[in-house]
């Protein structure tokens, strides 16, 4: 396919047009189509955008139905229909059935927007600048989420110096017999740590780019202790691992602790389009009218179809069940790959749909493994501080068959991948009989 | 019109529903219509994301089809068919008839993340921190934009110190007898005046949320000689008024300068879809692959509606001469209404399509009108540090008729106001015949 | 003289033995003497710190009295002899004939201790961190006074960013028909300047390295004014200009301001001892104990000498009405040589015994009449953003014979200067006998 | 004794004399006399700038011979014949018999501004801004220092963010079990820890404010090696446990490292006097001619008694042997105290004659073990982020007999606090027999 103009005209900052080289067409649920009508499968999902997979048919007719009768597209935030609706949504689905009280703030609809609102408002609240993040966390690149960003690809391209974080160890950063907890606590209890009293922490439950990192519930609900005790917020992004990533719609569910803060976006609206949210414990909403804007805060597109994708999906436990019975099905099938290599350093972790094989991080495996997948039909990319970690992340909604059919993709990979390096299986038998 | 769930959920951060106080259901042109199906005439056009109105139907036409398709929704920045569609027509209509070359970055799709962007590019380029930006300056409320936007409003709200800028005065800032670039140049001269070499200067031709404050063209000569005398980058943000908005598609072009970085969004996509751009000069993109991110920084639809509007208005003079005509019978409107209050404190200021009625400032004059007018279905906006200015800022393709409506309710509502002060007109004969 | 140890053995960054490249052996009142017994007139008292001469007979004797009794030399700030008594000393000279409550702190003995402790405190009372300085100004080289030094020499050395100071035009910086108080009480008043709202303002009444520019009296009661309405703390910095530099013992009595924090160092041991105070008004003393440090904060060697000093000076007015005399003597002197060289572009400015040749800055002539100066056995330095300002600067004990022969040593490097680039004197009479 | 004129006009942030409320007159060696003649053994030594006694009688001398011969006072960094002989006898004693080579660096005279340029100087050499300092670390107070400076009490007068440091666990801090060199190599090899890439490493070899906390050889080791590995500078800042004070002139000689940059002061001068010293590696010297400036940074009386103590004390091992000696007395006394005490969660540490005895923090008990000490005649005070460490700190010249009357003192104040909380010693014999 013909990329010269994108070679011609586009910034050398472009991505993904370089791990996947042809022009996309087309797409519907979890395949996409480029222009010489190849097929790909997706485990990528626009980097966690698309849960429900591409132009899901549910939510695209009721898009076109607005569309059709000259719906606000664009409103800033004045009241419109769309709005309200999308506001009684979330209160009937999501807030009424958990007995949760939150007040929500519609920020510039990108998640880094919604980052941004949140870290002002901890700091409004508790009146003090520092902030915790962690090691290998991601929350986005303008000035204020960049600064609370670990990698330092994105931290070096600020130009400026990035103040008022103190990263901290990560669960199991510092290897399986650490508490990174017993950590924070100490530089907490301390008043000679050097830690400058943190207005909040802000921490994924999973890290999607920084590995596929899964902070165990343990560790979650100590860190909601910490906070507690020390006087600080506890900002949950959920921006890549929330609606319904890991299972339940929001992610820290499962560890039974509820933030003072949250931040969602990429599959909010359910359909790609640009959405964020924050939402806040009601006493923390310190804000003056107006004092955050921004000119995209209320896409109106995106309102309906976020609030059709709860109505679809959200309602019961059902979809939640599916994404369980989904992960096991992963789960296993990688481990049994694992298991298969046993000298090859490869490794799972994950939680709900987003799974990583994480490699030992020689020779470029696991993009090795993403290249040669690619050439075999299915996107997927890699993450890791050294992109050591191939990452699964299809839609939730992914039909069984693909799925399978994705991780044989997967599996023919890593042993080509193995097999120039010389390594082979210990027990190497890809076939369906057992799955 | 019942608001009672936007109170209750909405954080108080919320702001335009304040000053329209009614739920919108459909947007055609210029014409808003709540849900008791009152009809509004749109002064404000999203705050000028809406130069070609809403729900334009030659765009809308267009995203109908490529939905209908299964076009590609979200694709970060891989390839697809509508982003080399749209990367053919910005070379075709914009570029090649200029001759002139960009090269683009596709960012965030919000505005603020463009001048992120821009800011990044300009301080790695030159390897300094220091950015000069100008009082009323208003750039975006991410951390990076923040830092060079003037308001305290917003910038208090940081929570953190916000470094690494320094505000010099606009054009007229201290009066018409003070040239405040000669200022400008005797701080950069003076290697003892406290200012930091900055990489670039940021500058908006016209400053909208500033108060409709225009630069004269010398001033943006000198600001553009200045930069190139001091090895600084200039950084035009047409944010706002670009994409036509003052006549030609750049806002700057009246002056005949030529900046090293521009950016763009608002009505980019010219159907009020999130969108952003970053024009650079192709020697300075030093950007490293994947250095900049953002979820959704290949908003397709937005592609697709953004190379529509290019087709549709950009492809010879007319529109761009249709705006000048509107500017003058805007302009003579509006200098008619102040010369019929000489003692009022009233003035016109503006460029193209963004005009401001100046008020004293007296009795929070402006937003008393703006609040009439909206009584009277005119939805229009304040600006300036203390909201003394309306903003006249109606769609580029308004009907002649509408915006005579318009200009009617405006003036209405300040001979309401005047009068409650107990001021009359000078003259004061409404009337069509005149127009 | 053998400097190669100098060269082998110091840092680059070593300055005035650069200026004056000989080696000092001993110094007494006005006269320093080199290895080679070579005497010099010392126009430039270790940059304000020896106001009462070299080895001032009456400091002098006290102190070998307190070191032969075996008092106290170091004691951080443990009570001791020496301390109680200057602590007695400044309330009964300084304080109680003004009819003044100051409370002293004692900083490091460094004038930019107290600069960095005043500093703190405005920003601890106000709780901002915003701080406006002036063009020009020099406040010393550790971090945070660094911050509010407007010279790129110094600023660019610190290897980070520099924040929380605006600097604004020192009076006249916009030449004489801009009054910049006007600039800075505009930007005050607007809160979309851009200035974040500061809590304080530092500024020296007359600016020594900056070039010897002077403040009106005018001008520094407007900034009074302009604290008092807008809520911030005004420093006045004094270490190099108070201490009797310009006729009173605090520069600013002058115009009838009272600081609200006074910074005094330099000269106020009076033997060139370090030491350094800090004046604050009672009500701002929110210190906590301890919460600024510093190993060197109680020199008490320079408590002796310095209550000596104003037990010596400072308890009539005697000594101030005596710089009065010196300073009309030097000021028509000066005034005297400008007139002889209508064409060359000098121009003499300055308050008390601080006084400005000020040159064109061609040719780097200020410094050609130092080095030609000290040629004929004068001590003396230039200032200004490009040291284009001769700074006279004699010990206030000058005897009129030495400041005369000084004078004389200046008039004829100036001829010698200018006659090599072919300038004569208008009326070019050297000789004693007009004066 | 009447302290009122403290309490009257100085501000609340005086420290020590509330620890010690007498008012001191006379001091020789390590004897300290206040008003009433009541004497003080000091085991405090002006927070470690008295090793050699307070008016060591070999320095007084030769003070007094300057004084007497009108040797310069001040004089800038202007060359005399004073700072000549400094520098000679610097190369003479301490850098030719190491065969080591460094530049001199002479800033203002306090310990703070020597690390201002010492940081200055990391960043200016890497062009980097962030520095990595340790947990309980102590530098001063100065914008630059402070933050590096680990103790809140200090960052939180700032009234401005902190920013450009990295704090890491010092030795020992996460317990004896976990290797905090490791945890810090883990950081640096990771892209992805947040950690910015530092320009240097600022470290005491043993942490005296915060705590008597000792790094061990092995660490410092690692440490230079991580150094080397990552291209940061050592920095070592020797300021309170250099010149002598754990028995080789420089505290980290004892581990084979050799630092890229030291910082002196405190005990440099060996009088008491105000100096500070940067040495560095001659190829960092990357400074620009008064860069870094200064008014007292060349304390000529200082460096008359710095060349004597040098000279006195350091041309042979006698002095760090006698050192040595003194250590063992002093760490075998407090062992055996500890030992006495099996239950009182007593511990000793420290390196030559900075020994620290660690309680367990309950009760405020170290504060009172000082407070009974200094009833008895004993000045000492606390270190530690807790005050729970009693810091003995006796000058090196200490006579035996002084030094075993103030152990005497520690012992008795022990026991009766102990006492007074119900403990008791396990084996309680005071008595001279033992030692």
């Amino acid at each position: 396919m013909d990329l010269k103009i994108f070679d011609r005209m586009e910034s050398e900052v472009r991505g993904y047009v370089r791990s996947f080289p042809v022009i996309f067409k087309q797409a519907r649920g979890s395949v996409l189509v480029d222009e010489a009508n190849n097929e790909y499968i997706d485990f990528f999902s626009g980097a966690g955008t698309l849960n429900y997979g591409h132009n899901n048919p549910i939510l695209k007719k009721r898009l076109i139905e607005y569309l059709n009768t000259d719906g606000l597209v664009h409103g800033l935030d004045m009241a419109t229909c769309a709005k309200k609706h999308f506001l009684e949504t979330v209160e009937r689905v999501l807030l009424k059935p958990r007995n949760w009280q939150y007040t929500l703030q519609f920020t510039g609809p990108t998640g880094t927007n919604a980052v941004e609102a949140a870290l002002k408002l901890a700091r409004q609240v508790k009146g003090r600048q520092n902030v915790i993040s962690f090691t290998h966390g991601f929350h986005g690149v303008t000035g204020g989420s960049l600064a609370v960003t670990a990698n330092a690809k994105f931290r070096s391209a600020a130009g400026v110096g990035l103040a008022n974080t103190t990263f901290m160890p990560f669960d199991g950063y510092l290897g399986t017999d650490v508490n990174t907890m017993a950590y924070l606590e100490r530089m907490l209890d301390d008043p000679s740590s050097g830690l400058d009293h943190p207005a909040a922490v802000i921490v994924e439950t999973v890290q999607g780019e920084g590995g596929v990192n899964v902070a165990s519930k343990r560790w979650l609900k100590e860190l909601e202790r910490l906070c507690h005790q020390h006087d600080m917020l506890l900002i949950v992004d959920d921006i890549q691992v929330g609606c319904g990533r890991t299972g339940n719609f929001f992610s820290f569910e499962v560890a039974g602790i509820k933030p003072d803060i949250i931040t969602l976006s990429k599959s909010l609206s359910g359909f790609g389009l640009p959405m964020s949210l924050v939402l806040m414990k009601p006493e923390l909403d310190v804000w003056k009218p107006g004092a955050h804007s921004g000119t995209f805060r209320g896409n109106n597109m995106a309102f309906v179809t976020a609030a059709e994708a709860l109505d679809a999906y959200w309602t019961d436990s059902t979809f939640a069940d599916e994404t369980a019975r989904k992960e096991r099905l992963v789960r296993d099938w990688l481990e049994n790959l694992v298991h298969s290599y046993p000298g090859a350093g490869l490794s799972v972790r994950g939680r709900g749909l987003i799974q990583g094989l994480a490699t030992s991080g020689r020779n470029d495996m696991a993009n090795q493994i993403a290249r040669q997948a690619f050439r075999h039909g299915l996107v997927i990319e890699t993450s890791g501080a050294n992109d050591e970690v191939l990452k699964i992340l299809p839609a939730l909604t992914i039909e069984d068959d693909l799925l399978k059919r994705g991780l044989e993709v997967i599996e023919q990979s890593v042993a080509h991948v193995l097999a120039s390096e010389g390594a082979s299986a210990h027990v190497f038998k890809f076939g369906g009989n057992k799955r």
